[in-house]
């Protein structure tokens, strides 16, 4: 039923269970004669692999990621690329009780709800590992990008707040956010972060996340009226990544306190029609659902990690009460592995619409 | 390229301009022997329709829906069900002005970037009158709702802010929302929003608003993993309403500063598996990107009008600098007439997954 | 569910019933900037219009299509495009032994076990009166095709047989088709099938037939490997006309007999690589589901008339024995009128296989 | 662009060139809680395996399939199921010719106009190969029909004739088609084929033929008016499959010179009327593109194997004229290996239409 797909000229279609053999995902509508190799792919999946710091889930996966199609002698072909990643630390457990008990803030009862049934080791299909895949295709997207738009379009992704601590915007620094390993643009907050996080650590709890991803140098036209809005696939897209119950584009919730003339962007002569000079970007990069050629910014916030060691009040599969503490190795705040997701997302939106955009607007 | 369609089985696909002899839509998939007329359209239309009160536009249109196929003897075939309105109040005036300018903070410019041509008649297809559709097929998917779940289920919309100025959730109450023009469900901030909204009239300007839409026995079930995730879709959904700028599920931003114990709803035993019972909603109604019975809870911000009568710097088509004013009949709050479109949103999106819920899953 | 669409970026989505107030279609997905107005569409739907000579349904239609949206000015604006025709001649009958009895050969029995209900009058949704919005959607997509390619891209088809009688090939002239109410290619043959025809309605019964669509000029690289097989896409559209039995691209069920040297079509250098010369056309253009820049060729066989005054057992609704004599207006072959909805349907897959292959080759 | 998917609710995937590491499928929308492990799909792989006769392809692969997710302690959960084939038998060989040349009949030409690039191993995408993988969504889809309708569905296939000779109707057997290489239901004309073959091979050859298949059992009401029908989508599933040149339902070409009255299938009562009893199946079990109840009948013809020693003339990518011989493992007919990949789409394609039935029609 195509629930397992996104995009609609650049189709991503996911598969896999945490702790089955493999996870993967076939990419159909690249373009050919793209050169592409794991080399383009695999940074990305480092970037976003568990087990890098002390705030992230100690599973050690090497996630080395295969082309198994799509790709012949360094080039896309035109065909369908299949990306597969092997699970290679599916521990050995006893998974009795998460088998029988619905983890709290976990899809555990929804599955049951819905299917009757549900792979239970490590969340299955609802574990944060299929976000790998997105990563995944996200590097073929950025690929795309590169060659068909130029290396001008940059898409590039920040935390900006953990528990209600947020970076100060005065100190944001790009360079920054690839030196600490929680991707702060703020290099000032990392010691306020650090401390929260241990103390969350120590008292088995999580916490939840804000997080900031900047499109720049995206050409204006992509996005569409009505049902193929820009800003509505980004939503939807952000908000299908695990723990998202929020997404903003440009001002977001902050427009519902502004006035007309502090919300429109005044707009300026630039020389160029084609890229017209915005004096601010309440809109986000957006307008009517069509990209303007401004950055295109959208934030979320993340919930946190529902594996925690406090008990929390559940049921068992068969109706009775029970008290679940999720044992483990869990990040303190999924909101950090988000990062590279939500980028990945941007990159597969902004591919998806470029070539839609070529289909319609193409012969201009 | 279904730009203009949304739905996956119960599809809907809209068309019409603002100024052009019609909108309408056509709606795939319904099934059939529902009873469906007019009669079960046209009192939600009426309810979003403009020129109701001194804080809507003062557009008149009688806006009478039609069904021109799929409903035969009273009940639907299963066959396409294809809705129209005439546009009756099309005035004739000069646009000049409108045809060379872009508006800030509307879609002109993207429009014109993007297509290299725009019908700039009163917004031509980027206005709101192509909510008056998805009005149109929420009072369709409705019906579908009552039919296939019953009449338990319960979708309902209010505004709950007016430029930062939100209800007393304490004061709230669903029947008072439909004795107000603000969908307001607390009688006593109403005097501060008139006042509000006359002093903005007064000054040429505008200003942004906040509602939520809750839909109360929805089954479990409903929603599908990675990327038919039904807050996915809502988010998407909602993001595409005309000005909206965040969209939140259950506490949407507010999660991000919460600790897992905070955030996850205890579940405890209610007797009925199949219906567990909830001690909290902080996820609003979703896990997983399933529903799990309790209320579906969506939330969102909506910028202010863009058409403003106050001066903003813009551009012309050909470049040049200009200050654009606005004249013509504007909602100085649009987030008011948004309530009925994201409940009808909300319906489309629930039947929508119900009919694949029923695909899938209806075997069990 | 689109079960009421075709084509994926050229997206054309029909409504209406026989004798409901109108029918019409939604077209999303045409480039923008295209000059299109009625004008553009009104002769092809004239060609198929009824009434027009003995041998085809004496119903009245004056078919006069309106272009509701997506037209600005002259031009296409990128929107989408609602044409409508309103049923002017819905005679008020007794369809009472049409609603309780099932016609052998029609759609009736059918609706009825799918659907539990069905609009009987004129055949409802199953009505041939539905392809006359694939003829107009045909019209909009020849204006994308002439505009995107060329005048040298040329779609014409013909009837090639009446009841068992084949015209000769050796005396094809594609002028000619335009000579006679039959669309056949060749002069000679008219007099045996007007006497064919003649006989065939004397006796109250009806004929099949058999016609060929041939597009010329269409560039090489439409369609795609595997799943969007432009053969494979012109099988399924052209199976779904009406009464279509059979279709055949190329030498079609000639092939079976075929040895691998008499198939394969040899190639010769051009000049152009880009425009091989091919030696002969078994292939009907299409290789490996991709367009080869040799001319498309398909041809298909439609059953007779289901609708004769010839007795034929069935049952009524209620299951008991019953004879059914078709009275009212009806063609006695099918076929005549189903030419130009095959050219039609030839048209917009092109169409939309030309926008799918800017989307993912545009950039070579 | 889902170039490489097909079904809707039902939806699979393939990826994978013939001479890749790997082939594979996605499954996506099987329902959850179906018994399913390799062995339901491995028997489906074997019939179809090439090596098996003097009469196909001598390549040897074992084909042995293995599920990568969607099943879990030996049922389905509703997730996509993820298949894959290692390619075992890459034979290292020198490609030089077949990358520089055009082998006439093939898609070599075709990819190389659209893409500017192809895997010319063993035809890369494009080989026969990725038929293998139709099998086995074929088989996913024979559970699912198992177990939603029940045992009394049967698809069959048989070879009905090879370069011109065809089977006797009369000596019609179901059980012999699974006693001889040929897939024949007539053990009487085995020799003449025979020795058919052993010529076309030794003249270094090819032939084409014909085959059907027939699925009984299936319920009323799959398919769906206009653009969903059942015949509609066998006609593309099937001239989809390589090879395919023409494809038939119930008479196909046949009905070009019926008349009316012999066309059309009584109705008698039957005592039931879900179940209404015809007196023939010239419709092949289909009217208005919904199934009646009567057995579905497709037919389709196969052109000859392209791959032949005797010399085509062709050019090479440098447009240079050469003559074309082609060496290697290649079945002197091509139609016998696709009878079970014809039964396959029959399947996909009923398991597909059930799912949709379901959810538009489940609730009545």
């Amino acid at each position: 039923m195509s629930e397992n797909s996104f995009g609609r000229l650049l189709r991503v279609t996911t598969w896999g269970e945490s702790h089955g053999p493999a996870i993967g995902c076939v990419i159909d509508g690249c373009p050919p004669r793209l050169k592409l190799s794991e080399d383009d792919i695999q940074p990305w999946l480092d970037k976003r692999r568990p087990g890098q710091s002390r705030y992230t889930t100690q599973r050690r996966e090497s996630d080395q990621v295969r082309i198994l199609s799509g790709v012949f002698e360094g080039q896309t072909t035109g065909t369908p690329i299949s990306l597969m990643i092997e699970n290679t630390d599916q521990r050995s457990r006893d998974y009795g009780e998460i088998a029988r008990q619905y983890r709290p803030g976990h899809a555990d009862i929804a599955y049951d709800l819905k299917y009757g049934i549900r792979d239970y080791r490590g969340g299955g299909r609802s574990s944060a590992r299929e976000t790998a895949m997105r990563v995944a295709a996200g590097a073929v997207a950025r690929v795309i990008l590169r060659e068909l738009v130029g290396p001008q379009l940059l898409i590039r992704g920040a935390l900006t707040g953990i528990g209600g601590q947020s970076v100060d915007r005065s100190r944001w620094d790009w360079a920054e956010v690839e030196q600490n390993p929680f991707f702060s643009p703020d290099a000032e907050i990392i010691p306020a972060w650090s401390e929260q996080l241990e103390a969350v650590r120590k008292s088995g709890s999580s916490v939840g996340a804000t997080l900031e991803v900047v499109a720049e140098g995206v050409p204006a036209g992509l996005g569409a009226p009505v049902y193929g809005k820009l800003d509505a696939e980004l939503a939807g897209g952000m908000m299908g990544i695990n723990g998202v119950k929020a997404v903003e584009i440009g001002d977001g919730m902050g427009v519902a306190s502004l006035h007309g003339e502090e919300n429109a962007d005044p707009i300026r002569p630039s020389g160029n029609p084609m890229e017209p000079a915005f004096l601010s970007n309440h809109a986000g990069g957006i307008l009517g659902g069509i990209s303007t050629g401004q950055p295109i910014v959208a934030r979320m916030a993340i919930k946190p990690t529902s594996s925690i060691l406090l008990p929390v009040p559940s049921i068992t599969r068969d109706g009775e009460a029970v008290e679940v503490r999720t044992k483990g190795r869990h990040d303190p705040c999924i909101g950090i592995r988000a990062v590279p997701v939500a980028e990945a997302m941007m990159a597969c939106i902004l591919a998806d619409q470029l070539l839609r955009n070529h289909a319609q607007c193409g012969w201009l």
